[in-house]
């Protein structure tokens, strides 16, 4: 097999389905993005790629300002040897939770530095009510792989300072879950202890981008395009296959911790999100899987069918961080 | 919200990926549905209707006939004051694996019974390696609803005579998935015990199709094509949003089985199982979903990928039958 066969779909009108929550409907009735090509600056021309994350990361600090967090939060930033933290501690922390998420913030792994890492970490904290840490990973274009992942790795050690890693859960959406998933590759191949848990929403787990979702949801996801050539920056000529930076490809038989996977039906990396499922599961790793019906890319986040999802998160956490009890120290 | 806004999608050529086994990527290369109109007789030429089953299930056959069940089988064939029960038992069973499933067979509630309802229950049977009881439901045009759900009660009481309930799993696949959870619905409102657990297999949960992946995965899925004529002759009059003709519009706080779902991303019923799924999440209901990548209605069956999905299903059948001792008697 394996020929380049093909089959044709023709052009239609998606409905946006009518029993969805006004927010969600609202979501889908405004796509940011109509499946055309997208642009991006060429790979050499690093002034290009600055103004085009400017430009970006523009448009969505107002967005992500407006979101007002569920509840407040103390936020210290955190300097390991030059790397800022985010660590941020809601207020009405219910009283016991002794576990720590950190999170690996989205934005393609090329936006959503600084303010905007400081912003969605409050967002996840008091969303899933826990304690998060948030490093602010280095980026391309002046820092591609693997400063991103690095930097994961030092704040990942520095943590198992202070918990013990039965108390610690590694939370990435989108390109955090990229970041997510292969910080646990690296740190079980490097003979560190693993998290409780991994929480992946919507992981762009494969750089590749081979997954079927890529053409079947191309512009019925409302606002994600393929992203290759920010894949090829981040890469910066390493193989997009290594499981480092596609972690779909890693071996799973040799150590995984449990994992829940989101995603949506209409979600262009729908099928990076079922793979990495599949791929969890074929090792036997517990791997538990929740679709958000007709949501793209960002599981209708700030909806009701997004709270939905935050609720199965939070349950996970306890489920996890309820498996053993703390033999380590627990810091501040 | 609700109103008519759509979003109109190109056309587009999908690629078979590559990385599917050999089988799934026959399947994907070789559609025998594209999207257009399909063609159903009139709602009350019933002669047209049974010549309709008659080729379709002509059609069926050399395909069900060809599938040798991986271990030989022995069939009973039980006599339920008129309905036939084709209880199979297969040569290879496990020691010590005293549970049974109730199949309700697939085929859109239209086709499938006798023969093709033997060949499917001796497949399952043998693929799960589970004892299996399959009605022989009456279906349209003669018998509409509520005939194929009585006869799933009649089964279900037969059942409860000789086993406890926790040693029942009810399965179907397709409208089979349908007439399971109806009949869970349904038993529970009538006050008789709940099984140990249900297996929805690309459930046909939502008689309505209203479903987001009715419009997304239209031409997508390779076999699937949209069902409502033969939905309205199954319904017969009565209202589609019943829950005993759409499960998925059931009430699950009052209660239903531990469940596991699946389907696959180009799946016509993906949204029917995800919604179900959800559905069931929201009331607490434990429910595991597995989402096979690229595959149509049916989950790639046969295929490696379908088999990975068997080894999920009979975990899941280990694990909920090993909840509870068997506390009735347990018959042959």
């Amino acid at each position: 097999m394996g020929d380049a066969k093909t089959v044709r779909v023709p052009a239609r009108d998606l409905p946006v389905p009518s029993y969805l929550s006004p927010i969600a409907q609202t979501i889908l009735a405004n796509p940011s993005y109509d499946g055309g090509p997208a642009a991006f600056p060429d790979q050499d021309d690093r002034e290009g790629w600055r103004a085009h994350i400017r430009m970006a990361e523009a448009g969505l600090m107002p967005m992500l300002q407006q979101i007002s967090p569920s509840s407040p939060a103390e936020v210290i930033e955190r300097d390991l040897d030059g790397l800022c933290v985010f660590d941020v501690t809601p207020e009405d922390l219910p009283a016991g939770s002794g576990g720590v998420v950190l999170d690996l913030h989205g934005g393609g792994l090329f936006l959503c530095g600084g303010e905007l890492c400081r912003l969605m970490a409050i967002g996840i904290a008091t969303r899933l009510k826990t304690k998060v840490w948030s490093p602010d990973y280095r980026m391309p274009p002046d820092h591609p792989y693997p400063a991103a992942l690095d930097d994961a790795m030092t704040a990942y050690r520095a943590l198992l300072e202070q918990y013990d890693p039965s108390r610690i859960v590694v939370h990435g959406a989108s390109a955090g879950g990229n970041l997510a998933a292969a910080l646990i590759l690296r740190a079980r191949d490097e003979g560190l202890a693993m998290p409780a848990g991994a929480i992946l929403q919507t992981p762009e787990a494969d750089l590749t981008e081979s997954g079927d979702s890529f053409h079947v949801n191309l512009g019925v996801d409302p606002g994600l395009a393929p992203l290759m050539p920010v894949n090829l920056l981040y890469a910066n000529g390493h193989d997009l296959t290594d499981p480092y930076l596609s972690p779909l490809f890693g071996d799973f038989t040799k150590g995984f911790p449990p994992t829940i996977l989101t995603t949506g039906t209409r979600d262009l990396f729908l099928s990076n999100t079922v793979r990495m499922h599949r791929a969890l599961r074929a090792a036997d790793i517990p791997a538990e899987l929740h679709v958000v019906e007709a949501a793209g890319h960002g599981n209708f986040s700030g909806a009701p069918e997004g709270d939905e999802i935050d609720k199965e998160i939070r349950h996970f956490l306890e489920s996890v961080l309820s498996q053993k009890t703390v033999t380590g120290g627990e810091g501040s």
